[in-house]
């Protein structure tokens, strides 16, 4: 509630809170907030972290997420914001939204740091898709992905001419599973995305393409390895900072240091996660956010909805091939 | 040929070396080693790094590793060790070696470092596999590769019970691919190994567990990336050392860590990557090798038949499941 009350006075949007009307009215009237820019929306239920989806949206057809996407469906609303159960968000997309002319099925996509570049490009950061909405794609769908993901970094990371790279075993064309040979025959032909081939899993930490396009099986163990190795790090230091006195004295030294890999391993100020695909930009916070996060997100959905981003997506599919 | 030099001195094993005769047995007269233990075999070509596998193994069918492969298949030696071309000794193999019975495709092993432990694991090391050799791989693949990486911990790892987990993207049996979800399935009924169940990609860095299985097209992305990652934080320490009076004071202090973590991701001591499958050892070791890492590689070799390894394999093999 906070992040929708900030986000009522820092942003030009109107927002609907749905949720447990008396609960979100009473949190509502504590907070300072722009009254003329919010509008609650009631709904009786909510689908848990632990949850199973599937039974949970057949369950509770009047959970908050069921009911945000079915208004989104109906036309209340131009996006969605949300940090809830992100399989449950994509079948409550699946049934509510349409998904955009060309598109077969959508992609979950998600911002991570990149080594420090100091050279073309001053962004610590790429995007990968899809982490986790298909699990197992076809060429088709990592074309699709690969426009996609263009778009939003064009749009939302103002990256100009975004490096878009297929995530495979080798950088040869002809290397990787089927799917993967045939996207890339493919995408070599199409104008207007900054296609730079190949990358292999050495590149993604590197930061070699601004745009890292992958399966949902694949993406997904890649997103929570980097979260893994970001947490092993900070774990060694955390460690050495309580038992050794060498390392102590040379961990305050580079506590700087630490605090950038903190910042950088940072959910709070990335903005959310995009699913991609659906007529209507969905944006997926993390279930850890807290309010800055949320805010984060709401900023980058209204920009999604004023830069016309799902446009600029179909100007960019190509029309059977 | 200093790495078969000191290994004909300190390991108990006789060596065929092949490869361009004169040049091998002129190299040899400079190096002191035991000529009892050494024998020479010819071969007058070799494939390069750089080569099309298959097209390289057709033009050069008397290369080093062509070579070697078919000596291996004929019952001159017991095992194969070499810092070639991976995908043409994958080949080769194939060409001249028989797969263990039970097994339809081979696996390619790696070791990377994890999260330092102090608890139960003293050793900072898993196995991940297949992280090549088979891209797509069935379910019948991914529990024939659970029963060779277990073997392979056990015997040469020397960890009495290695737990064993399938990769997927989340924890429950019923996620992942469907070929993950049904080696799952078959792995809880194998008896004699510890099958942990699914971890995800945040599990990998921390060692979860000690056998990693997956397919080799996720694997060669998540062994490749470990490397990636390690060239990151070596990169930005070097950077922050060069660059900033803080950070180099704190870096100095810092320099027995780092020297961990660079001997973490050095290829020198891991002693060489297994190809499992085969009906004799196979051990690839790093491009990059030095003797060290080749010796290394040698003495597991020796290891792997002394222990009757591939009867290991077979013994827990499921029968028709």
């Amino acid at each position: 509630m906070r992040a929708a009350a900030l986000l009522s006075l820092e942003a030009n949007v109107d927002l609907v809170v749905v949720g447990d009307e008396p609960a979100v009215s009473s949190r509502l009237a504590e907070l300072e907030h722009n009254p003329e820019r919010i509008a609650v929306h009631h709904a009786s239920q909510v689908v848990a972290m632990g949850d199973n989806p599937a039974a949970a949206l057949e369950r509770k057809p009047d959970s908050s997420l069921a009911v945000a996407a079915r208004l989104l469906g109906e036309g209340v609303g131009e996006a969605l914001v949300t940090a809830g159960n992100t399989e449950a968000l994509l079948l409550a997309c699946r049934r509510h939204l349409a998904l955009l002319p060309g598109v077969s099925r959508p992609a979950l996509a998600a911002v991570y740091p990149t080594q420090i570049r100091r050279g073309v490009k001053h962004d610590p950061f790429s995007l990968i898709l899809d982490v986790g909405a298909t699990l197992d794609v076809s060429a088709d769908d990592l074309v699709t992905f690969a426009v996609m993901g263009s778009s939003y970094a064009r749009v939302i990371s103002r990256t100009p001419r975004p490096r878009v790279a297929l995530l495979s075993n080798g950088a040869e064309p002809e290397r990787g599973l089927p799917a993967i040979v045939e996207a890339h025959r493919r995408l070599t032909r199409i104008p207007g995305i900054e296609f730079i081939g190949n990358i292999e899993g050495l590149d993604i930490p590197r930061g070699t393409a601004d745009v890292v396009v992958t399966g949902g099986f694949v993406g997904n163990v890649v997103l929570k390895m980097l979260e893994g190795v970001a947490e092993a790090v900070l774990d060694l230091a955390k460690y050495a900072q309580k038992e050794r006195v060498k390392w102590r004295a040379g961990l305050f030294m580079l506590s700087s240091g630490i605090d950038k890999i903190k910042q950088l391993t940072d959910w709070e100020q990335y903005g959310g996660a995009p699913i991609l695909g659906f007529e209507k930009p969905v944006i997926k916070a993390h279930a850890r956010s807290r309010e800055r996060a949320i805010v984060n997100a709401g900023k980058v959905a209204a920009k999604a909805v004023a830069s016309r981003f799902d446009e600029n997506i179909r100007a960019h599919l190509p029309t059977g091939t």
